[in-house]
């Protein structure tokens, strides 16, 4: 008998017909000799309807009561799930984040869960119940319904299997895995059994979205294993766990691509201390997210420093640099340019490979594709590119790395 | 400085605008000098759509899973109505029946409360918020979530009112108050400014359904004054309290009428011990609810028992008499008709007034009008008439005790 964790998403449980799917999968898992935890998200359209009922009675919702509205939706999906299984014979009881014990800290709607005390999962369990956990939502300190923020109930699903001790960890979601790469661009895409923690965030960061770094990251700190699947059919899917050393022979796991990206250079900024808190300081404080940072050595006394950000975000960004260009220099001048894109290839197999940037940038030139500016971590090497030459720069690397069917 | 409960019901919650028209009230009534907790049902239909879903996904939802997805509503609403006092300038803050500190028996959907421990609700009116507290719900003793069935957004605000001693509990409706009749049917009927527990009670279950019987009973039994007032304007309401002397000088509070009714008869039942529980035990069984009952003193061996219901009920019960038929006796026969309505008075001074039967019979007779059936208790005398004739006895009763205008 195994002890399973299975989520599943807003749009797994998006009507009662799905309600009901999904209930006969996780009566199955259970039918088979297993315990199941269950943690599902609210009915996709759900938390929208509710912020638009928020923004109705208020211009500027308190955070404490979008908590308490927000929290809603999971509360409804598990009851809904737990009749469901109930009604095909099955034996359920729903808990909220409370009453399974999840505590976060006491920041409103984008908590931190710090303690998971699963007496009454266990107990439930025990009982021969499955339990339907409502996902996103915990209770701080004081008492207070909190919620976790984007990717809320995956990390539910993630820290409750770790505090269980869980042996298996199953993210039901509309894709059958993590793809080498993006199969609407890259058509011979393979889905990858296996990838390590550091691989899947490296991924999810250069923008493969199957989950939030966040919950990837809490289940790399805490050692819970777990698999990406679809909750359409039984196919299996990527299971998500430490490295191994059979890993490190695959040199690059997969190509992935973020477009609607922009890129920002400051010109001639002088080269001392200081310079680089000043530019990113201000972005910080104005909330901007930035991915890429590239500066190079200077052999004058000024550099250029560039960085990429959402294209979205440009004209904030602009916004928030322009009074601080001053304090930089007198000759500093901001450029700018949207219509770029990403392209990363990540694997744990760098480490021990030398000549991937070369293969890259080999595959890349042979297609004429100019790259603009290039970025690498221990496991990664990106470059961004005209967004308009994304996709075939994606499939010269696809095949230049071998991971073509 | 008072300490007000108020509770607005889901017509009063039932929009964006309504909600804001609510937290309005709730806001001028702090700024008026006084702490406030105010106990808020679901938006009108919400209610009604979970229950559509439960039904989408289960042929015989789990009580106690309903319980959880119920109290979904009143949690939407008291998140937004406090959200919509912070926009305003207030301080608002949300609690659910749990957190709130209300307990419960276990009996999921129908749960009746045995303690309330107010400390959070004390604290938070102490540090200077108005306490938005979700209506119809609890908790048990295992923590679970409980709802209080019909009229429970009504019996939390008693309950809590009472619970923190508050120096008044106003019930805002859609109507001005407690009537001396339906003003639909009696078009010079009055507001009546004070009522007893007992009267309420009689006149609720005769038919001015205002509150259920039961939110009236538990303020009778620990003596919480609450004001019934209509939410749309600032007119004065019903108080609803315990009786003095003053209150016995009028005979007739009100008048009462309750369509709908059917009246079924048993004949030449055997007078003999043990022939009423067999007929009310098979009703009961059935779950069917009888208003009056009627049997009189026998001269032969045999006697005709009356008994009045719902009409919508009528075949269900006629269906839970047939077996039990032979068992009172060989020439026992039953009689039903449909079509028949009753009418009321009601008024604690009849204790110490003689002759009210004698004026509302002759005021009937006079109008021509036929009884069918009579039934008294202390304060109340009850009869049946066809319902046709319903409206013009309501007018004659409430013209013959003086209180037309």
């Amino acid at each position: 008998m195994a002890l399973i964790v299975q989520k599943y998403g807003g749009t797994s449980v998006g009507t009662p017909e799905r309600i009901r799917n999904c209930a006969q999968r996780i009566l199955e898992t259970q039918r088979a000799g297993n315990q199941v935890v269950a943690v599902v998200s609210a009915m996709s359209g759900v938390t929208d309807n509710l912020i638009k009922l928020s923004k109705a009675v208020s211009s500027d919702p308190t955070e404490r009561e979008m908590d308490v509205l927000l929290a809603t939706g999971e509360q409804t999906t598990i009851a809904l799930t737990a009749m469901a299984i109930n009604d095909m014979g099955g034996k359920a009881v729903s808990l909220t984040g409370a009453q399974a014990g999840i505590s976060t800290d006491g920041v409103h709607t984008k908590a931190r869960i710090v303690n998971i005390t699963p007496d009454a999962v266990r107990r439930m369990l025990d009982e021969g119940n499955i339990v339907m956990l409502a996902g996103f939502q915990g209770q701080n300190q004081s008492g207070e319904i909190t919620t976790l923020g984007r990717g809320g109930s995956d990390l539910t699903a993630i820290a409750m299997a770790g505090a269980i001790k869980a042996d298996l960890c199953q993210i039901f979601t509309d894709v059958d895995g993590v793809y080498t790469c993006d199969p609407r661009v890259v058509k011979v895409a393979q889905k990858i059994p296996e990838i390590s923690y550091d691989e899947m965030l490296e991924m999810a960061s250069s923008g493969s979205k199957v989950m939030q770094s966040r919950s990837v990251e809490f289940a790399k700190k805490f050692g819970v294993r777990f698999e990406v699947r679809n909750s359409m059919n039984n196919n299996p899917g990527t299971l998500v766990k430490e490295e191994n050393q059979g890993m490190e022979s695959v040199v690059v796991r997969g190509v992935s691509l973020e477009r609607n990206q922009a890129k920002v250079t400051i010109d001639d900024v002088p080269d001392r201390p200081g310079i680089s808190s000043i530019i990113f300081g201000a972005l910080a404080k104005a909330g901007i997210v930035i991915d890429m940072i590239v500066q190079n050595v200077s052999f004058h006394s000024t550099t250029d420093i560039s960085f990429t950000l959402s294209a979205a975000e440009l004209a904030k960004a602009e916004e928030a640099l322009k009074p601080v260009l001053p304090d930089l220099g007198k000759d500093v001048a901001m450029r700018v340019q949207a219509g770029i894109a990403k392209l990363s290839v990540v694997g744990i197999g760098m480490r021990s490979h030398s000549g991937v940037a070369a293969r890259m940038f080999g595959a890349l030139a042979d297609a004429s594709i100019n790259i603009q500016m290039i970025s690498t971590s221990e496991i990664k090497v990106a470059v961004t590119v005209d967004e308009a030459e994304i996709e075939r720069a994606a499939r010269a690397v696809h095949t230049a790395f071998g991971l073509d069917a």
